[in-house]
């Protein structure tokens, strides 16, 4: 086997890789910026060279927010079709990267069709097919092996899977804080469900905490990021900033330095629902806890009541904590709650999660981002039509819309018409 | 005419009115922090009593954050039909009050057809009357009277308005500021437009300024509640937070004292475009400028580039604004910026709002807000779906999604289906 591009270990020698120079060049940054990042862990560049196709893909601090779409099938709703349907909704909608979450069907099969036909870091959770493979067998969750979850572990990285969750801090004593915390909605990850569940039946320690050394070796192997997950993630508003998830976070800290010294690119997971005013110190803690590592997080859903609107309820979180310094953000669908999405689902979802973390890219100030918002106030102040919907971020949506309200006179549209703000002063204020 | 029950000054007898009971009532609040909220100019009861079948709707700090719906005719699209469609739609999705923004096809008819069909509380722009009807009668906007504006504003609050959006603060020293601002997108308020357009024709004053007087003897007669609009508010990201906007501001906060003095119920309504980062500052300022009245802001959107999707964008805004203290959120649709909305598109922009609303709602820690999360939370434990579709936000579309992805098992979701995280741990770690 060829030995794989370190991204890390090159950046501490000083090596430009293909990758980072890539990634400076999308983001309009020094190159010189994104290896001091590389080094420092505060960008990680998710790219297993075995994704052949793929296109690299910075993430964390001073470059442009990024968004996930998870894809996947389940035990009730598992088309191979489908899946690729839904990874296409999540490109042709502009995701940065994608998922493939899948527990029905042929996993393998499904994870190396996404893989194949997806140009963008494709990530998975691998103990769902330990646990989903015994569940299967009829010997229950808790019947899997450490090995197993070792080895599904290399069995993605080895098929080219760019980026793993690995709920590796979700220890016991987590799991006490936990249950001393008196949780309403206790474990909503499922990852982390398997893995309490194996915990609790076998009365034992979470292997991918205590044998940390032996996932961070295959990591190494295959320059695999690792994405230490959060199965303390709080599943309502009620359980949000509970001593359980930063106990969890603090065990994450640990881990992400290991990993780091080690030359593996690491990122942290975070919440989850969270009300907005909670939102800002998780993102803090995160930094400070971690190095700096890149933030990754679901959502945060800023209420528990909308389901069916989890997309908006994402987005409003998702621009909090992005603005405050979350660096990628996973997006959720109006199915949320309620059912697997479709690619309607997944297309909504995506441009949701854009839209904020674009609005979190004007907070933070990232190269370029006001840039856009600029010109699309410059053909909106002429009433450049074309221009304004090319600008859109759905272009195909804008010019829906427009074209189902044809306006009488063509440089206003149908809100004003001919009482266009905009026009009304141009005549007495100048074209400005 | 009988005399109308002038909320301010029976609050400042110490009499608790009909509208301040009901209110304390819906709110969960004691009769007496309303009676002194009303009496401070913290909180306003928009009612005109000629409005005979209105309910009362609080609108302050301390209360819940409520959403407006923008209603009204334009040049392009004027039916009667399709405004009462629109209203319906907007107090079926869960809307607090209407405004009708009309500037099409029979201004008075529609207006007392909204006024007569509305149970929530109907605000109205009454300068578009007076500039919409110089301009059918060919003499274009400018060559309206001061007496046709302030006759227009009588008019309205005669037909039983409960309040008024009047852009007082728009001085020649706003102008002037923005001006020299070098601002990129002007004035896109509707009504700031024709103000200004008539200030600049006619080398004069703006009337609602100069004869704030007069127009507080109007709002005093009937007890309308003055909204003092923003035609400063900016119209795109580049232009928020400017020189121009804080100068309208301070005026703002001159007027609303005088009208509190007098007795007129005031708001103070607020941007517009404005980034994340931005939004707090003012907030905060409009609170201290303002002698802490209610904040009424448009949006904000934070990001100009989602034409399509602004709902989503103003969602994340209105959250944002809620959060630090905004009281009244007004929608926007997926329609804005490209065209006037219909019935689904106000469907749409009063669930989104609300969204914001309610997040705030749990920022602030507004009574009741986090039961109801609560419940939901509790329900989900438990995989009681029709306890949560009954509990949502919007119960149809979620209804409406459950049963397009209908599970093997009824007590999970198709997301998961026998791999439910919340199944998984329960058998481990009990039913919570």
């Amino acid at each position: 086997m060829k030995r794989p591009v370190r991204q890390i270990v090159e950046a501490r020698k000083g090596n430009l890789t293909a990758e980072m120079r890539a990634v400076a060049r999308l983001e309009k940054v020094a190159p010189g910026f994104v290896l001091e990042s590389v080094a420092a862990g505060t960008v990680v560049i998710p790219r297993n060279r075995r994704h052949r196709h793929a296109g690299p893909c910075g993430i964390g601090t001073g470059l442009r927010t990024k968004v996930n779409a998870n894809l996947g099938t389940s035990a009730d709703v598992a088309g191979l079709g489908l899946e690729v349907a839904k990874l296409r909704a999540a490109v042709g909608a502009g995701a940065d990267a994608v998922m493939d979450l899948s527990t029905g069907g042929d996993l393998a099969a499904i994870r190396r069709k996404i893989l194949a036909a997806s140009r963008l870091p494709v990530g998975t959770v691998p103990v769902y097919q330990a646990a989903v493979g015994r569940a299967r067998a009829g010997g229950g969750i808790a019947s899997m092996t450490e090995d197993e979850i070792f080895e599904a572990i290399e069995e993605h990285a080895a098929d080219g899977v760019d980026f793993v969750t690995v709920h590796c801090g979700v220890t016991r004593a987590a799991l006490d804080r936990m249950r001393r915390q008196g949780r309403l909605m206790d474990v909503v990850s499922r990852g982390g469900a398997f893995l309490v569940t194996w915990m609790v039946a076998n009365d034992r320690e979470n292997p991918l905490w205590r044998d940390f050394g032996r996932l961070v070796e295959i990591a190494a192997r295959y320059d695999l990021a690792l994405s230490l997950g959060d199965a303390m993630r709080p599943g309502c508003i009620a359980d949000a900033n509970d001593r359980a998830q930063f106990q969890e976070l603090i065990a994450l800290g640990e881990l992400r330095a290991h990993a780091h010294r080690e030359g593996v690119q690491t990122m942290i997971e975070g919440p989850g629902h969270v009300p907005i005013h909670q939102i800002e110190e998780n993102v803090k803690l995160e930094k400070a806890l971690c190095g700096g590592a890149p933030f990754y997080v679901l959502g945060p859903l800023v209420t528990d009541v909308a389901p069916g609107y989890d997309h908006i309820a994402c987005a409003i979180g998702g621009a909090v904590a992005g603005a405050a310094g979350a660096d990628f953000l996973c997006y959720v669908t109006p199915a949320e709650h309620l059912g697997l999405p479709g690619p309607a689902d997944v297309r909504e979802g995506v441009i949701a999660a854009r839209i904020a973390a674009h609005a979190a890219d004007l907070a933070k100030g990232v190269p370029g981002a006001a840039q856009w918002d600029l010109e699309m106030a410059r053909r909106r102040k002429r009433r450049d039509w074309d221009g304004m919907l090319r600008l859109a971020l759905d272009p195909a949506r804008a010019r829906l819309i427009r074209k189902a309200s044809p306006p009488r006179l063509a440089d206003v549209c149908t809100m004003c018409g001919e009482f266009c703000a905009i026009k009304t002063v141009e005549k007495y204020l100048g074209k400005g």
